[in-house]
């Protein structure tokens, strides 16, 4: 894949649901690469695990903390909150919308026709 | 790829930048297809075009109206509402987990070892 914008990065890693998996655990606290692994384990390999990681990370919602004896995995809520705000203003415009089209569709009904009671 | 769940169908359709400035157009009212083609047609083949608007009907993002003299596309935001929910949930924990980081860091500063001031 050619190089992404961050939004494209972003919604391109929560496309697939063992990485919302893992984003969902990482948002209980942090967590060793082993210990997000192991639900996976049974259904694909570790290599292709770290994989999915690697995504996360690539994406900026995971980040590796810096302990010296080990080095947990975290979630990083920023990619997150940048997907949620530029989501929200199409949402927004889309229910302003239906709003219009509900209030046009009353006044046809009430003021136009003298059209059927329900 | 095979069968894809909803929210990863939602989240993969909006990991491609002309597919986000189509919902952007059509956010500001319906447009039929040669509207919404026309500012990409100079980058990219009608057929190129009209394949990212099928990504985004068949998430649902965007549907056809029924008009009998053509077949205008609209932003439907409910797939947007589903994967906003989704991502609120998990932003919210993370945001938690930096104010209880906060405050473990506050109480470690002022309880703590009389630390430097700074």
């Amino acid at each position: 894949m050619p190089m992404q914008d961050h939004l494209s990065r972003t919604f391109a890693a929560l496309a697939d649901p063992t990485r919302r998996a893992m984003l969902a655990r990482l948002s209980q606290g942090e967590a060793n690469v082993s210990d997000i692994a192991r639900p996976f384990l049974k259904d694909m390999s570790l290599p292709a695990v770290t994989k999915h990681l690697k995504v996360l990370e690539n994406a900026g919602l995971v980040s590796k903390g810096r302990n010296a004896q080990y080095r947990p995995c975290r979630l990083n809520g920023e990619p997150l909150r940048d997907a949620v705000d530029w989501m929200e203003r199409y949402r927004v415009a889309w229910e302003e919308q239906l709003d219009r089209l509900g209030a046009y569709l009353q006044a046809k009904t009430t003021g136009g026709s003298h059209g059927r009671k329900k």
